[in-house]
């Protein structure tokens, strides 16, 4: 089935709004046996979007269109529709009847404008959008069909994945399944040779992507219902997983900071966190997910040599090894244990400025995590501006807890 | 003139990469006074592509194209602009033996499959890519232009800042000019009613934009040249200036974290923070930049409530008013100060997860500023999940330093 996804709206074509919409789109229609073959993007303009549909109906069997079906002038999706497909724009009493309860519920008086989000054409069916004003339309006709969903991301997910969604998955005839192993501390590289037959499979297709958490691969299966993809992936998988076994850090959307705060929940375990060269940000990444209070007790921000030594450090040791160094790095994790009387005790270190600091280069890092008796250190230097230097430094701190707790039986 | 888009590359239509190229050169066209009407995304496939060109050619006055210029098989087109134009491709010596010396120069092999892209047609001229193997192609050619830019986007980038746009803004005859003013702490309502009667101004037009940094107010102007825009944007810029003053916290690309340093580095300041709400989100924010060694000395995140205590607090005030309170937040910023030796302390609590907590709601904040003699207290509710509620936590404590730095005279 060939489909394309037409974006409308002129604040695409200022580049004010990325069109997150259609690739939204083009990572869910793989999975429902959808080849999507065009996405274009074009302006509030009568003329130009006609042209189009007309272009559209041509050449595609399915057409998601995205945007343009609010209440205001600008808003011309319905009408060149109808136009398109030479049609008439009709009133429907019911559609209308909700749209006005919708404003009624939420007493606000009823903007006589939006009277036109209640019309439609005959060869199409109204979507309910419980989230907004806009209904979308269901459109079939002749050998095509039309799916017109509103703009707002949020109301067109919802319309998507409730309506639209779980319809076409009922019709169709085959599925792309995609499995993503997450893994971390190897480059892309290593991971390549480590993997190289599979990189020739047709189905499942394995493939590797350099993305912010690290190296992750791919394994995508085309099958007649997800049962037979995933079939077809697991023992792929699992022959990947067995190679790469303990780089691997996580699965699909799994984000690194949440599989860690999991891992320290199911164990029952605290961290205590000394940061300088990240400057808080693993603090800031482990607080993004609920519970994590319960085992995150807090983190001290050592940015200032002072800070280093009212974390209890020893200034002559300071003064001999320097503030960015293995065996600071080592005794700040001791620290850390300490000041926030955590099971386990993390500190980092390096150099994320351009600059050379102490004679260490930029990208330099010094990891150390302890639970008082056992230490894993690891130094290395990374490439990347201060941005790249932190976010990286970020994952290798969470690749070091992980590693940490998966060798030893910290309790 | 009209320009439309084509973005070229399976990646896009399987939405595992996002189209950032087209919604940067969407962002670039308007200041050239280039007018775009469409964009296009569209898989390696040769017919599809060459479709795709003809209609570009009928309807557009230029073509800007980006990707499927690498030297893999699956990247067509150089093949497929040649197939569209009747032209043929041929081997440019001088270009392949720059191929070669990239690689030389490189220490690598020159693979034999990259000498396509040392190939071109007689009516392009090459586009140097001093970053990559691709080099671009400029097709001026009957009534329409053709520009073809390597997919990645620091290549891409590169190329159109180097050399396509300052060719282009040569031959323009109007240009747009945008200026952006930024505010935070009111909110999108608030600052519609202060400025209500500029937003019906065509030229100058103001428009209102709520980004993740706040409020933020766009003029743009069109004229001949860039001197006549600033001339139409500059009166309009100052009224606005005039009205919002106090909620101005910068302007263009500028970052507030970047903004604070900026101006504590050049009042001498320096601060010391303890975060609990935001988990670490400020002092990452404000150590993402240069020289933030300078004046930030550090900050505690007291996540758990025994940091509370060892940073300096009471423990029966701590009981009496709870962690997340006003009095609390207010010494905490005292504490701050201490613990760092800073100038400035700064103190934030609340509560960014969705559960009550001490009797306060999801979105609940506490922020404090102190010198140690005066101090600046907020206390508000915001809404969001709680990735959104650390974000503009952020935000509102960076405008708390800005308006405490812009009342007090601290040294």
């Amino acid at each position: 089935m060939k489909a394309e996804i037409i974006s409308i709206g002129t604040e695409l074509l200022l580049g004010e709004t990325i069109d997150t919409n259609s690739n939204y789109l083009a990572q869910e229609l793989p999975e429902i046996g959808i080849d999507l073959l065009w996405t274009t993007q074009v302006g509030d303009n009568f003329e130009r979007i006609i042209d189009i549909f007309h272009n559209a109906i041509q050449r595609s069997d399915i057409i998601f269109v995205t945007g343009g079906l609010g209440p205001t002038e600008d808003d011309i999706t319905r009408e060149t529709v109808a136009n398109a497909l030479d049609e008439q724009l009709t009133l429907d009493k019911k559609q209308e009847k909700q749209l006005r309860n919708f404003f009624a519920k939420r007493k606000r008086e009823f903007p006589e404008k939006n009277i036109k989000q209640a019309t439609i054409i005959k060869s199409a069916k109204f979507l309910d959008n419980p989230i907004g004003t806009a209904p979308g339309w269901w459109i079939k006709k002749d050998s095509f069909e039309i799916i017109l969903m509103p703009g707002p991301p949020s109301e067109m997910k919802k319309m998507w994945q409730e309506q639209i969604k779980p319809s076409l998955i009922k019709n169709s005839n085959s599925v792309l399944i995609k499995k993503t192993i997450k893994t971390s501390t190897l480059g892309e590289s290593n991971i390549n040779q480590m993997v190289e037959k599979f990189l020739h499979y047709k189905n499942p297709s394995v493939g590797i992507y350099v993305k912010k958490d690290g190296v992750n691969l791919r394994i995508a299966a085309k099958a007649k219902n997800k049962t037979a993809a995933m079939n077809l992936i697991k023992p792929v998988e699992k022959q990947l997983k067995k190679i790469l076994k303990e780089y691997i850090w996580g699965k699909d959307d799994e984000k690194y900071g949440e599989i860690i705060l999991k891992d320290m929940i199911r164990k029952n375990l605290t961290l205590g966190i000394i940061e300088s060269v990240t400057g808080g940000k693993i603090s800031d990444e482990i607080t993004n997910f609920d519970h994590s209070s319960k085992y995150f007790k807090g983190s001290l921000i050592a940015y200032d040599q002072t800070v280093k030594i009212f974390s209890g450090l020893d200034p002559k040791l300071l003064k001999k090894e320097g503030t960015i160094a293995a065996t600071t790095t080592k005794m700040l994790a001791k620290n850390a244990k300490k000041i926030f009387k955590s099971d386990l005790g993390l500190a980092i270190t390096g150099v994320a400025g351009s600059k050379t600091v102490e004679k260490h280069k930029s990208g330099t890092l010094f990891i150390s995590i302890t639970n008082g008796k056992k230490y894993l250190n690891k130094e290395m230097i990374i490439s990347g501006d201060r941005m790249q230097i932190k976010n990286r430094a970020v994952f290798l701190a969470f690749a070091l807890i992980n590693e940490f707790m998966s060798k030893n039986d910290l309790k």
